[in-house]
């Protein structure tokens, strides 16, 4: 039961020990992550796409039914690389609150963003708001953002490229393991990044792929990716370094056996957090948009401070005291919108600062249980009906 | 007894029965890298500057004497961050023959680079060489090669570059452990960055270390490195992701502690080879240059084929025969020089262009005892006093 005696916001200890984060790798079982390590060693092959790496590509690629999985020390370097690989001709179009990391992939390639405000409902990009800018500008592609377990507007947006002959691609970096129509995300328009963060359900610690059914193009990322050191040689403007090391790869294909039971696990808390929020006035629980399954791997609820009492910065700082990491979007400083760096205004975009202002996340981590989920549900519907002293007591703390 | 009955090239079996590559990882030891992996798996920490990343850059500044040393997950990011962080003016000034990891760091930086001839004795770059085109050109910066354990001319540059008013860095990729006078190398010029990829003397599978002295400097890499995400917020062009993994920093860490015994067993394979190839005419031992102590990570001769009677390749070619995997120069395809990238001719350069053409890199492999060594330079020698016959066998192989 919770009352004012209980809680951290009022002087007592918080409800959970240690800070409850959003996401967490699920616990490996460490003798067959051993085995591994040992086969590493024995074979002293610890990087330049080893017999882990190429195992971890294949897999990939059978997995996401595409033709070329190319494996990267992290999705950031994907992106820049992939928008290298496409030799993009002029600015890219991006969804105006996607995160840092997405939007300054294109500064490396020498690219410039242009903001596109998304859909109302979905959250995310879509033809409809995307179509004006392709008059306006010169756009040379379309970077969509698969975001939350979700998809943009894929059919509508890959004939919105077609039409204008210009390359439609995709962060995917929450994407693995969702579907759409029975297909998994990965496949989709001319080039798919997914992430192996460890934030992710399958995770290398860092780490991610690029997908991609175009072979020429594949043969470019590729000596993108190594310094022409894998594949055949073809010419590319520059080269880098993107190796996935062995290290990250057995991480990955411990974690890919198991894809299953994660989903599984992800689905049971959604279901309790389900249970636990239905009617709390101004709390609705987002559902990833255009998939037919999600990997429910960000559990995301937006908040209406009007029907709530508190605004979701209130609320989210209420639910840290109790060690409870819900998060209000991508990390990044305080004010500095991937917009701002561009001498841009979220408020150009209203649905996109909607979105950025109403989010809030909260734990899906492996850890929790019915009853910790309980608590945290719990938690929130006591704040509705205490808002006052909440805020009250939330102004007068540093 | 090396003669014809038992050499490869001639029909018998490989001396050794597995390639031996030049460089191959100390091996470690698997309880105490066994016990690093639990801990992470148990704090379920596993990027974003974790506690293992955090040690190993305090225990690198440490050791390289340097005031900031930020962890990366390989040195081309390293040096491409580098060159982002130094917001640089004009095109950068590199040794002709440097790789195409060092030159095409600076594209991704939007940087053009420079090429320059070297000191015909060193090898490397330096200040006479260097002064005629910071007056032909804009230069904004130099990039020196701090290359096989030796170090190019920091005296005569760091001069010449503070005259000019740019900046002064280094690629010391291979330079772990050297020391000028005393001092260890990560602390000249304006930065230095540092390769642990498998091949090196302090190996993480993939990794390096950008360390400065700068402050300023080094907050704009961390901001940089990380998406905004650590230290001090500052302003900078753009950012990405270049974070250092705990799994890397936990094999970096393991190295770091057996530096003094990987040196001894350098010194000791570096001696074994310096008795057997005393004397064979057309085979110089080459010496690190410019440092008090080198870590004699690359076994280096100069061959003179007019002397040996065989060119550098055939020598390489009979070399690899009995799986004695000797290297010609960094791995590209053949023809595929970075100065070839830029539409220029390395023959412009004529000093770097001899070093590519006479330089042989022998194996360093952990496993060589003196028997192995011997087997090597007798190798050599033999192939000396039979040129002839293994021309010939070598144009009749594929």
């Amino acid at each position: 039961m919770i009352d004012k005696s209980t809680l951290a916001l009022f002087g007592n200890r918080p409800h959970f020990e240690k800070p409850v984060a959003c996401h967490a790798l699920f616990w490996p079982s460490q003798d067959e992550y051993r085995a591994m390590f040992r086969d590493i060693f024995e074979r002293q092959y610890y990087t330049n796409h080893g017999p882990l790496a190429q195992a971890l590509e294949q897999a990939l690629a059978e997995r996401l039914q595409v033709r070329h999985a190319i494996c990267v020390t992290n999705e950031f370097i994907g992106l820049a690389m992939l928008a290298q690989a496409l030799d993009l001709a002029g600015p890219v179009l991006v969804p105006a609150h996607a995160s840092i990391k997405t939007v300054q992939s294109l500064d490396w390639a020498q690219v410039q963003p242009v903001f596109c405000d998304v859909n109302p409902e979905t959250g995310m990009l879509d033809a409809r708001h995307a179509a004006p800018w392709l008059e306006k500008h010169a756009i040379g592609a379309i970077l969509g953002v698969n975001a939350w377990g979700g998809a943009c507007d894929l059919p509508g947006l890959t004939q919105l490229a077609r039409s204008a002959d210009i390359p439609f691609y995709l962060d995917s970096s929450q994407g693995f393991g969702s579907l759409v129509d029975g297909t998994p995300l990965g496949g989709f328009g001319h080039a798919e990044v997914l992430s192996f963060h460890a934030d992710h359900i399958l995770n290398a610690g860092e780490g991610g792929v690029i997908c991609t059914q175009d072979d020429a193009l594949a043969a470019r990322i590729r000596n993108i990716r190594s310094n022409y050191g894998m594949g055949p040689s073809v010419p590319v403007k520059k080269t880098g370094n993107g190796r996935l090391s062995e290290a990250q790869a057995a991480l990955a294909l411990y974690g890919l056996k198991r894809i299953p039971e994660y989903l599984g696990h992800h689905r049971r808390i959604r279901a309790f957090y389900a249970a636990g929020l239905r009617g709390i006035p101004g709390i609705s629980l987002f559902q990833a948009p255009g998939v037919s399954l999600s990997n429910d791997q960000n559990l995301i609820v937006q908040v209406s401070a009007h029907l709530l009492g508190l605004s979701r910065d209130e609320l989210c700082r209420f639910l840290r005291t109790e060690n409870i990491m819900a998060e209000t979007g991508y990390f990044q400083p305080p004010g500095l919108t991937p917009c701002s760096l561009y001498a841009e205004s979220i408020e150009d975009h209203p649905h996109a600062d909607h979105f950025g202002q109403t989010v809030l996340e909260l734990p899906m981590h492996h850890s929790l249980d019915e009853a910790a989920i309980a608590f945290i549900t719990g938690a929130i519907e006591w704040a509705h009906r205490h808002a006052g002293e909440i805020r009250e007591r939330l102004r007068s703390s540093p």
